[in-house]
């Protein structure tokens, strides 16, 4: 049996264990969501701070020069590129995961004009679904959507001549399962597809390479794992040998080639800042900013390993416990096929998720009935899993689904 | 001759000089460039404040729905509503200017789909040329663009039973010339054709009656005039009367009718929450959120009137300066006719904006030779503008052009 003594003696045992003291925590809080939202960087309000009182109250419209806010996608795109394995130039940090992915998409679709179907996964976060079929829709001929676990369960089986690209995400987002990015691009190529990653749940905490992978295109968000603040922008990825070529619709004036100089017809710039659109929320880009020093200071295989111990250890805690007989665990048992997050469908999960963010620990469910933890390594102990399990534990014998308060409430707009 | 003075009386008499005070400006700066970048509203600093520390810091992701950050789109946009004339329910606050042109034209595209021709103006801001050619490209036919100004002067030339939508700013970013927003409406709609309003130079300053107008949709951006802070996101109004049919193609999973249910399928929500897309950047966001607190004090004609003022006056100081001799206005002699800036075109405009923000008045150069200055009547005095002319008279004097400093340097990616 796992006890508290021992949790923290693996605590004090853990090399990362002095990285908690980067994030400001709420007391009283043991935080297993930072796959949604991740944690404050403690200096980060320094940092939007001055951004706010010096560099825009003080300098005003100067400070595109002088503070470089006219650089910040691309320098931030690099400083994530380094964290995926993208060499400089391929990374820049703009808009939206789900504007990204159409980008992503109607460049590969572009670069493939004579195939008409995109794969993607039916497991997908829907955003990436729906984002698909709105690149469909908008490309100007007959798409169509083939998803792997719902049109077939072999990837292999749903790639042939006319696959123009391939969207899935590394790590999904539900069930942490890990896709081996290396086999998969090289299943794509070898029919003929590009490969579009989503990295949204694995940059930060999943060491990756993403060229010597030969992914053509990725995608992924900066406010899960890497602590950017609530909706960061997001970054995209794309492969230098693509850059000469690739066309995105979202033409705006700042991927255009000289945008100062007013052109009337667009003329896109050399390099990824093609893809590019518009001016980006610098308040929130400094939140990226912030987060990224902290990684700076960081071990990708370190944190990597951390995580993996970390999710071994709460599985591990939920099978000892008696009153957690209940739960089947949906995140793979091997720890290298599983990202940072450990989910567990039960089917009173929903109330039982509310009840113990009610009582401290903060986690998510996802529909149908899947209660997903993520277990961010920059600021989890191994005791704050003990104490989070026995919160969970205490919440299941009070059989908290008979409380009206916990009821599912879908929202609908 | 108007003497500083005269000036100085006119400040005394401002109905509006209180207002200075809700902003933060620094010592020793005229800042004559609002409607590039807008000033500092004093309240907004311990907002975003308060929004990294408390609601992202200590609720974490409880704030999505404890802080009220899922409805701001909405709520922030139905208050830019009420500063163009839009009942609310239609307007939402979101994504770039560019991107959410992109979305006004598709939507416009798929409600008339036998038209193929786009209408917009040679003098445009480029990015909306951009963004038709980026709508245009993905609309999967063969479109094309006319423009006022450049195949011909006079719209109603443009206009025949091919337009599908007409895409005008309704205060020229170079010229600050004001449309007339009910007759061009009225024009495009007798046509058969939409008609979509960039409204990035006009929203705060300008008293509009959107829905009356006719409009159809409408963008704009919230960090010139509406001061929300650098790259804060911007707005898209789609007219009541089109919710049921419009159809974009960045259709994320913010525009889903059940966002939570994580639907395999794209099902568009009722409303105008159909022109979201994917998550906002929270902390920008809370920099428009308190600068409209400011904008709920004002009367917008007392803001119409004051910027007509101002306008003039500039006007009249430039004018009377026999240093100023060169300059030759390009904004429009009727202050009716004007927006809330003046330009003046001068073969040496470039040079002569540089010195005059290193002597500590900052106002704006536009390609080929147009100084801009931006007169936002919320913290500008009539006793600044005096003093800026002087500062202009004396960079004229000097003949900074001759200085190799202020030499153009175009910015080139």
């Amino acid at each position: 049996m796992i006890t508290r003594a021992h949790s923290e003696a693996l605590d004090r045992q853990d090399p990362l264990a002095g990285l908690r003291d980067e994030f400001l925590l709420p007391e009283g809080v043991i935080y297993l969501d930072g796959n949604s939202l991740g944690a404050l960087p403690t200096i980060t309000p320094e940092r939007i701070r001055s951004a706010v009182d010096k560099e825009w109250g003080e300098q005003l419209i100067r400070s595109w020069g002088t503070a470089g806010w006219f650089e910040m996608p691309e320098k931030l795109g690099d400083r994530i590129g380094n964290l995926i394995g993208a060499a400089p130039g391929q990374t820049v940090v703009c808009d939206t995961t789900s504007i990204n992915i159409y980008k992503a998409l109607h460049a590969a679709m572009a670069l493939r004009p004579n195939r008409k179907v995109i794969v993607s996964e039916a497991a997908s976060f829907p955003t990436d679904l729906y984002m698909v079929e709105g690149a469909m829709g908008s490309a100007g001929a007959a798409y169509s959507r083939r998803l792997l676990g719902a049109d077939g369960d072999d990837l292999a089986d749903l790639l042939d001549g006319d696959v123009a690209a391939v969207l899935l995400s590394n790590i999904d987002y539900r069930s942490g399962v890990v896709h081996d990015m290396e086999r998969v691009t090289r299943m794509a190529h070898e029919a003929g597809a590009l490969m579009i990653w989503d990295l949204c749940h694995s940059a930060g905490v999943l060491p990756m390479q993403l060229d010597a992978s030969g992914t053509d295109f990725a995608v992924g968000c900066t406010y899960k794992y890497l602590n950017g603040g609530p909706g960061s922008p997001a970054f995209i990825y794309a492969a230098q040998r693509h850059h000469e070529d690739a066309r995105q619709p979202l033409s705006g004036w700042w991927g255009h080639a000289a945008p100062f100089a007013f052109e009337r017809d667009f003329r896109p710039t050399a390099g990824i800042r093609r893809f590019l659109c518009g001016t980006q929320p610098i308040l929130s880009m400094k939140g990226v900013e912030a987060s990224l020093d902290v990684f700076e200071k960081l071990d990708l295989q370190a944190v990597r390993r951390k995580s993996q111990e970390l999710t071994e250890h709460f599985i591990a805690l939920v099978e000892q416990h008696p009153s957690c007989g209940a739960l089947e665990l949906v995140s793979p048992r091997d720890a290298d096929q599983r990202g940072s997050q450990v989910s567990f469908s039960f089917e009173h999960g929903y109330p039982v998720v509310r009840a113990m963010i009610e009582r401290g620990v903060i986690g998510d469910f996802r529909a149908p009935d899947v209660m997903r933890f993520g277990l961010a390594p920059f600021y989890l102990r191994f005791a704050d899993l003990y104490d989070a399990v026995e919160v969970m534990a205490a919440c299941l014998d009070d059989q908290v689904w008979h409380d009206d308060r916990y009821a599912r409430r879908e929202t609908v707009t």
